[in-house]
């Protein structure tokens, strides 16, 4: 017996669903963003009432996603909806503040590529081979039978370049560009898409930067590379994490780093966690999955609570010295 | 009557060669190397003698190119050849000193994508619409029956990173999207090529790109940036100015900037002054011009001998300022 792709139920599910809400993950990014705008540009193009909720603002950086501003942090009455997605998120606990309430809607739908997923709602598609949320949202799109729209397109482009570091993570597929070609045939303009995406910094950003790069610290004959953002560098420069979320490709660009770590103190008392590798021998997301958090082989991420930087620092050490060092 | 595609006619030329000179411009990029390697590996994979004519020894940026230990710069006897190819060359001065000696082997086969290429040799495809030459040895392989070795696709790969910035410059489409998918299909891996490419940073490079991101100077609300490179600073930092290379994007990036400059003193008492420039309402070239310099609207430069960092700034200041501030 054949069974279904975990698309075609997901596929059933949209087109009979009236009234739908699509979210995302918190502190989103360009792959959560673009796929949840696109997703809703998509089931409105086959008739359907969306809700775009997202609990924060849209930061600065990502406000060039047409219809962007239509994400809304004030949860409407959700009796009144007859499927949530959320997309690009691995963790039910990244939904936000309004987990409890968004898990209310059944069926819930769950989309993501995240590695390590921790399983949650209804109705679940993952698929961690993709090199992002926004590639499956595209083949969601052709089983849907939906016309992609330009402004969903630019999304989706917006996405898959976020996600792959405009493809040059090792996620990329010959997928990947497929998509990224049918996209463009939708009339998206990649050095538009990627002038929005890398060439956005504001002075403040230009500062933390600097600040940021100034903490570098270098251990294991340079393999191993370090930065960190205690709060005081954020209130100095009048910034937010937003801000600093390219900079971990600082010291992974660096010719002799295999792994490389970004410690920012989010709030007080919260260090997040940045770690990237390079190449099949280390995995960053076992290291990250040891405080709780998850991610892919190459890019992973934790968060790690009542500890100074220079405490999380060392217990990061203690693991990934041993890994740079073998 | 249907024309022939420039390229059958070299399809047909090579297919009958025996012996084949393979050659690129001087200073060759990733594009350049790329195409001739790949190319070269190409027609040996079909039973021809090839011989790799660089004028240069390939620079270590391009050395994990598998293939370039093979670039010869003492140039054989040429009467040997039954045909010559010359790749992403899009004026013959660029073949370098053996220009003549080169351009006595016939038929001289020259495959280029460059804009405003200056006509030379016997048989020409000049396609300014393709993001890079890559692509179009890319297609050459097809219409040749040959089937691409790892290493030639390898190659390609490169070549169409090199030259669209990582599918960021406006250059790149769908074509080069479903060539990249093909290449990958081969064995290519993104992020190996990508990591040789970009992930060159030397720790000295990145102290240096500290140093001179401190020197940040904003002039008319922001719209203008100017960064500077004393002397001091390569020699604090064990760098040369080749290392300085791309910094001016950094100042470029920022979303209110107009115009950006970076001074750098490459020896003392000569400052070497970059230019560049956002859309189309400030032409840089025309202040390079000034000084005695040159380039395209978006991107000039120039050089000023016997003043200091400081003098050439307010030289530039008095041009500049009344332009962003128009």
């Amino acid at each position: 017996m054949k069974t279904d792709h975990p698309r075609d139920e997901i596929v059933r599910t949209l087109n009979s669903a009236k009234n739908v809400l699509v979210a995302t993950h918190i502190h989103p990014d360009g792959d959560a963003l673009g796929s949840q705008i696109a997703l809703g540009n998509i089931l409105r193009s086959l008739g359907k009432n969306v809700f775009f909720y997202g609990e924060e603002r849209v930061s600065h950086l990502y406000r060039f996603l047409p219809g962007s501003a239509e994400i809304d942090s004030l949860l409407p009455a959700l009796n009144g909806f007859d499927c949530a997605v959320a997309l690009d998120c691995g963790d039910c606990n990244r939904l936000g503040a309004a987990m409890d309430s968004l898990l209310t809607v059944h069926p819930f739908v769950v989309i993501d590529h995240h590695l390590g997923h921790q399983e949650f709602g209804d109705l679940r598609w993952i698929a961690p081979e993709r090199a992002s949320t926004g590639e499956m949202v595209y083949d969601l799109a052709e089983a849907l039978g939906a016309e992609l729209s330009y402004e969903a397109a630019y999304c989706l482009y917006a996405a898959i370049v976020s996600d792959t570091g405009s493809f040059k993570y090792s996620s990329t597929t010959a997928d990947t560009f497929r998509i990224a070609g049918e996209l463009l045939r939708k009339g998206v303009k990649p050095a538009e898409v990627s002038g929005k995406l890398f060439d956005n910094f504001t002075v403040k950003r230009l500062n933390l930067m600097r600040l940021v790069l100034d903490s570098l610290q270098l251990y294991a004959e340079d393999q191993l590379a370090i930065i960190a953002a205690p709060r005081e560098v954020f209130i100095k420069t009048g910034t937010t994490q937003a801000d600093a979320e390219t900079f971990i490709n600082y010291p992974r660009s660096l010719n002799t780093v295999k792994v490389a770590a970004f410690l920012k103190e989010t709030e007080k008392g919260l260090i997040s966690v940045s770690l990237r590798s390079k190449g099949t021998d280390y995995d960053v997301a076992q290291v990250a999955a040891i405080f709780g958090g998850g991610g892919h082989r190459n890019a992973a991420g934790c968060k790690l609570r009542d500890m100074s930087i220079a405490e999380v620092q060392e217990k990061l050490l203690a693991r990934l010295l041993p890994m740079v060092s073998r």
